[in-house]
């Protein structure tokens, strides 16, 4: 055993050499997945397997000599690519070896409730969240889902009556996230139905109230708007983390929560979501879900999920310096993206943005103003059509028509890489209407 | 560069002994995923994460005094273990190292039709199917799912009328997958509708055919047998692989064919298959769906897969002996299983299976019968309901009810790891109705 140790130690240190170096080769050489921004990335990439000439994607070019001017900023979606310069500079812990016989069993621990569950991943989420102090992990059952998107199906499957005619209305207060609507009704579930607004939400009958806090698309604290009795709801706390808004002193004890690895260590790629639940029939209905609709979640994601989880709550320890902290990297680069945004805005004169109250960070330590991963801006004057506007000046984002509201409202992603936002910067900058 | 690439290829020699090392000691000392059977396992593995004395987990024990006799076999999944002891034996091709930094976006090439497809993985997907000869690969697209039971219910997406008042009936021959009525129905969706086995089926209207080839639960090679017009296939190959019937000379040729890596290479834990798409608005649809319902398939576990199928494909080579060969190694694996399970069933004389006639495999070059994945056994006798009678004797199986069937069926898993399905044969060989 003791030769096997040192052996051990041998490899681990060699293994880190190697792990450290493979790191440099890959990026100096780029390998690997590119750093170059793949929105703005023309290249066509065509899935049709094809041998023919016929193919549809055959018109696409490539368009090497495109300037910054040509460029498409597209922050339509929240690809939280902005972390990859932590991850670049922090990753060698987070990197991880799967030999070719792992996970082969659909089971990562049959006898439990939720038995695609890796138990390392468990074990980091609720260390995690005692780390940050944001969630209750107490007397809660930890459900894994291919995202929060899966979550919050799963949820809306365990929360809705069975066996009702009529289905479960689902609500939340306008401006709501984008695609709760189409997640919900995309395929015209007898179980559930999408009813708008929660503020306007006079139907008779059970309900599900949508609690996202901090919200998206505006970034601000939530609490449930729907004052009668016969609902019941999903709290959506995928920005509840450090980098986004203050953590209060008291931490989330709600009854079903979602939490998502995408937009707190931005490894969106790896499609981890976790849930904390409070009832086991709910937590049970929601295992069934992700059962019958993937038999489980990619064992291989769980595993570099509960590493990087790990890394995280690694550096969060009082004696890790500055850089090193993965929640203050996060914290300095959106609090510099937020007083840039404003001060473009201002320079502009042509939009407004949200403002926020400060409040006090038990996580960090210091007060602050929320500084959400969206920017949710209006178009100020005359311009109805926000979202076209921008589109007219290469600027891709996604309308306030889509999150329940007017369209003079845009929402834009905070969390892209540099080269991108700084292009957005300079081009919302130079706008006067 | 030159001082690079030898700094590379050091790099490169140096990984493969480390991964080929760390491989030996995991396996030695038990660490990463348990070689115990888990089915078998009775420690409680505890889902809530409680600190108090209340979980509703607290009354299991661990038993390890439990002898064979004791023991649940348990055969119920199609758990595809029995490939681990090939991955093991030559798995070192296929450990993969994951930096931190990699996969952080959702989007794997955005520009594409399927944006989150990693094309690494599409290409050996092709590559696979051009080794074997199964699948006809030219002008198709190629969709990633999280397992080929995400992919289903895209193709339900895809192929339900929209626009109808009335659900698109589904339907498939009877015996037929056990899940297809639970992931057609679980929402009460009013795009389509379970309507049961496909030889009664009456109803008019728009109809999706399900045709599972090789068959799920019984092994025999099918073909639609609605026989009019207004409805759709979809294909369902999971098991049109030459480990478990023989190739024909024609590769697959339809509109819709689904595969799953689970049933080709054993890695169900990765959940990750396949669809083949002809048409391009289908597979629009069903990139939508995915991207409603996930927001894209775990990358992680793509690139796995990318992986695992090169060495599938490596290793069907003609310079490859014969023990290298993955294909060889689970046809004769299952040919040996199959041969023991035929003299179980005729020296206890109260079962029967189903007969198989041979056919050419064009990949392995030889005349065989099918060797499915599951065996369809039927209780001879007065018992009707053979699962219960196989419980009373502690093995778990999968009741004929759930195919459609009578209860004098049940579905048993062959693709268990050695020790279960041993016991198993040891224990069905001693009934004596």
């Amino acid at each position: 055993m003791g030769k096997l140790c040192s052996l051990r130690n041998l490899f681990v240190l060699s293994l880190a050499l190697n792990a450290s170096f493979l790191m440099r080769v890959m990026y100096k050489e780029g390998l690997g997945h590119s750093i170059n921004d793949i929105f703005m990335n023309k290249r066509e990439g065509c899935l049709l397997v094809s041998s023919s000439s016929s193919s549809p994607c055959a018109t696409a070019t490539a368009t090497d000599t495109e300037t910054d001017e040509d460029k498409i900023v597209n922050l339509d979606h929240g690809d939280p690519t902005m972390y990859e310069n932590y991850w670049k500079q922090n990753g060698d812990k987070t990197t991880i070896v799967i030999p070719g016989w792992q996970s082969l069993s659909y089971f990562s621990d049959a006898k439990s409730l939720c038995w695609f569950l890796e138990p390392e991943f468990a074990k980091q989420v609720v260390r995690l969240h005692q780390v940050v102090g944001n969630a209750v992990t107490e007397d809660r059952y930890v459900i894994v889902g291919t995202g929060s998107t899966q979550l919050y199906q799963a949820a809306l499957y365990a929360l809705s009556d069975h066996q009702s005619d009529e289905p479960t209305s689902i609500v939340s207060a306008a401006p709501y996230y984008s695609s709760y609507p189409a997640i919900t009704d995309c395929v015209k579930s007898g179980l559930h139905k999408w009813e708008g607004d929660a503020h306007k939400f006079k139907k008779p009958g059970p309900f599900i109230e949508l609690v996202t806090s901090p919200n998206n698309p505006d970034g601000f604290i939530r609490q449930s708007v729907v004052n009668r009795t016969g609902g019941v709801l999903i709290h959506d706390l995928a920005y509840y983390w450090p980098q986004y808004t203050p953590i209060t002193n008291k931490p989330a004890d709600h009854d079903l929560m979602l939490f998502t690895v995408s937009k707190c260590t931005g490894h969106a790629g790896m499609r981890i979501g976790w849930a904390l639940v409070k009832d086991r029939v709910v937590a049970q209905k929601m295992v069934k879900y992700i059962e019958l609709t993937s038999i489980g979640v990619s064992k291989d994601s769980q595993l570099r999920a509960a590493k990087v989880l790990e890394a995280v709550s690694d550096s969060s320890g009082k004696e890790v310096c500055e850089r090193d902290s993965f929640f203050k990297f996060a914290f300095h680069s959106l609090e510099q993206r937020w007083k840039q945004l404003r001060e473009a805005v201002k320079k502009s004169g042509s939009f407004s943005l949200p403002e926020f109250s400060s409040g006090h960070c038990s996580f960090l330590k210091r007060d602050f103003e929320l500084q959400p991963a969206f920017a949710w801006l209006k178009c100020e004057g005359e311009i109805e059509d926000c979202e076209g506007f921008l589109r007219s000046k290469k600027m891709i984002t996604r309308s306030g028509k889509h999150f329940g509201v007017s369209p003079k409202y845009v929402r834009i992603s905070m969390l892209d890489r540099d080269a991108m936002y700084n292009l957005f910067l300079s081009r919302l900058s130079a706008i006067r209407l």
